[in-house]
């Protein structure tokens, strides 16, 4: 836990990211973002944009968050969307029925048994509470979303969305026929999910407001395998762990689909996409881990998590779900609405082929796999070797020391910077003690203004993971970087 | 109401905004962005972030939406965030008693009032149903947030928050103690905020769920006048109409503080850059209105609002406060945290002044003063006249035919351009009618492919507001669309 420990330091110290009202102690599972990390956020936020979304032709909303029970009625939240939830008569801690009886039988129990199975494990395995040790009262179903009523007769009750791609299923029909679609067409969203986690923890990972991006394709399931898109990728190698193997291995494309580890070329290109998208963005140890029949949801048919190694295990960062006709099915019967489109002249239900990504944990996971305490000669550094384009400030100035008309040239520096990338100006304290400050933040290059600057316009530029220093030319620093940080 | 109707429709049509969940007739003051709508609101907000945040050295944050009770206690939101509530007797039906007054009275009638005072108004102005001419119950203070429990225990209360500045406030005395800031610093943020409005209406200008940006500078009330960014502004003119006047004028920023209009250099300042962000936007006729006694808050000192005229009115974009010590004051004993901050020396409870800014009412509005319906020769034309650094898309790719290899050519040049702008393909249809759809969704610039073009390597680009062509080198496309598009 040392690297977790490190971070979360880290992030509140730097003011990556802190408890939401933590001067009022507010409720667990909220989180602010401060400057750095909306940085971090919003670099991310655009590489998904360009290299999935854009890259895709996919077609991005953005839909409200509050949405009518009716809506969730339909799709099987108010029903399904519980966890199963016990509380000691002792001393009234809660508890997830599943997670402690998991931990003490030392096997996977699932969370969809009944209240009356839990019981009777509960029962038979002697479970007492592990603080009181008091008995449980019997299991409940405690239904994760948040509820509550709008308009002044509080008649109509809505709740927080508890994933986005509720609001993409219902406004596939309009985007279909306004944009004159085509099946198949990938429909996008980037937004705030909501779930009352009965204990949220870990940071980031387990929040009860976070941030989702997901992408639903819509497709004629006749015709998933007549997909030309797919011959871009049919070489290219999925990191994939199949179901009943220990370890992940590399596939290509063609092959997934050759031996029907995915259903259709449609699916084996997206994934394709997403794993080009983790590696663009930096991430390293990631895998495609197949789910088995009692870990996916009863209307999936392909589904992986895209997983990535930390410190703290593999964390899932993306479900992958092709999830039938399960969800247009469900809003076409509980709208009344008629949900099929025309695909090559005939009526279709499309089905749904889901990347639903979980965006504060790949950002948490990308600042997991990129900070490290080394020694530098007698000494420690914490560094944050996030790569270049996510780094939230891409260059340091500094003016070596604070006269001799070197803060001058300095600031002269950064205004030819600022226009080009996220820059700060640091002049106080050795420049140790500034390369150290900018090492934990990630800054990946710091461009040092000395008294051969005056001379010759040439500047240091400090490179953050090899450490070493590089001379070049001020004429020469914005193509320098650009490669660096944007290429 | 021509230029509302049209937009309405063009935004359904064209898929810029539509009610969320409208399969199942969802509650009003819902509405999601469709792909041309979020595009759009992505670019406004990238403008926001570089003309304000960055230009000013601003900290940004992103805080959760979901915050305790304990919060809106202390920021007054659970006993002053409330409308006067009135419901018919026979009908049932629920109206605004201040607004039902000030319409049946022909003058102001503040929200102001006691519930006692409201009754008795509606006595004296022998106030009925306007639907069925019912009597009313008594008037009601109804709460505008929404609140609900989290956690199994169902005891902690926390609320959607009704105005984003809460987070900023929350999160300033962390802020500023990492930053190393000094004062004066601002704080900004952009994200939700929720109000259970009892009428929402016209579409994105009141909803119940809106996208707030908010600025927040915390300074000391002492030093509010040594402010050397004010010398940028000081010849800067505002478009200023003053108390009792009926129509703005244009003032220098060095005369509102000579005048005391403003009460110090550093709220001239920010004053001056909201204008500049707006000017920047390409919004036009646009006035800060000085607000009177009975209209401000209590705490507010300066109090300006910074509107825009359409032709359903003038409309409010952004509140513009000076709100002295209430906000950390109410949180100083909300808390009992100790949020003075050291400034010389000197430990201070900042000041607080605030630029409140709607971002979906800033859109709508730039919206319906870019659409026009416009005769061209006997024909008319639905033209969105959108600055081009705001268009959601830049520029539209056509082949003349499709055919003599003019679609291969044109999607050369789409291919080469399709890094630097956002620009779309279309091939279908005659080219005038090509040009009807990229009018009304606002593309400014539209390149055609001909058969001269296979010779020369030259395009036609199509100006979207003079209608006019002309003829340039293909090589020279991505600079002179730069210029024109980034400029």
């Amino acid at each position: 836990m040392e690297k977790y420990d490190e971070l979360i330091d880290l992030a509140l110290r730097r003011g990556f990211f802190f408890p939401a009202a933590e001067i009022y102690n507010g409720p667990a599972g909220f989180w602010d973002y401060g400057p750095l990390g909306v940085t971090l956020k919003n670099k991310f936020i655009q590489l998904w944009r360009e290299h999935l979304v854009k890259r895709d032709g996919m077609l991005e909303i953005d839909g409200a968050q509050i949405l009518p029970q009716t809506v969730f009625a339909a799709s099987g939240h108010l029903e399904h969307f519980v966890d199963p939830l016990i509380e000691c008569s002792k001393c009234g801690t809660f508890y997830r029925a599943d997670k402690l009886l998991s931990e003490k039988l030392g096997r996977d129990i699932p969370e969809s048994l009944s209240c009356e199975e839990f019981d009777k494990l509960i029962g038979q395995a002697k479970l007492v509470c592990p603080r009181c040790k008091g008995k449980f009262k019997p299991t409940k179903k405690f239904n994760m979303m948040f509820s509550f009523s709008v308009g002044p007769r509080a008649d109509e009750i809505v709740g927080l969305r508890p994933e986005t791609c509720q609001s993409i299923f219902l406004d596939f029909p309009r985007l279909f026929r306004i944009c004159r679609a085509k099946l198949p067409i990938a429909l996008a969203q980037i937004g705030k999910a909501f779930r009352n986690e009965i204990s949220p923890r870990q940071a980031l990972l387990r929040q009860r407001e976070f941030t989702q991006a997901e992408i639903e394709v819509f497709f004629n399931p006749e015709r998933a395998n007549e997909f030309e898109k797919f011959d871009q990728v049919a070489d290219y190698e999925l990191v994939m762990q199949l179901e009943g193997q220990s370890k992940p291995k590399k596939i290509k494309c063609a092959d997934l689909v050759k031996k029907k580890i995915v259903s259709s070329k449609l699916i084996a290109y997206y994934l394709a996409l997403l794993q080009q998208f983790y590696e663009k963005v930096g991430l390293c140890d990631f895998r495609f881990r197949q789910l088995g029949k009692d870990e996916k949801a009863f209307y999936a048919i392909d589904a992986f998590d895209f997983e990535v190694k930390t410190e703290i295990g593999w964390i899932e960062l993306v479900a992958c779900n092709y999830r039938g006709d399960h969800d247009l099915g469900g809003h076409q019967a509980g709208s009344k609405k008629n949900l099929t489109v025309l695909d090559e002249g005939k009526k279709v239900l499309p089905h749904i082929f889901e990347l639903s990504m979980g965006v504060d944990r790949s950002i948490f996971c990308l600042l997991l796999q990129a900070i490290a305490l080394e020694k530098v000669g007698k000494e420690e550094r914490l560094v944050l070797r996030l790569p270049p384009r996510l780094a939230p400030i891409s260059v340091a100035i500094y003016p070596l020391l604070n006269k001799d008309g070197l803060p001058e040239k300095a600031m002269e520096v950064y205004g030819q910077l600022k226009g080009w990338f996220d820059v700060i100006y640091d002049s106080s304290g050795s420049i140790g003690k500034r390369y150290r400050r900018a090492d934990e933040i990630g800054i990946p290059f710091c461009v040092t203004i000395d008294h051969q600057t005056l001379k010759d316009n040439t500047v240091t530029i400090r490179d953050r993971d090899s450490m070493k220093q590089e001379r070049i030319k001020i004429a020469e620093l914005v193509n320098w970087l650009g490669k660096k940080v944007c290429g």
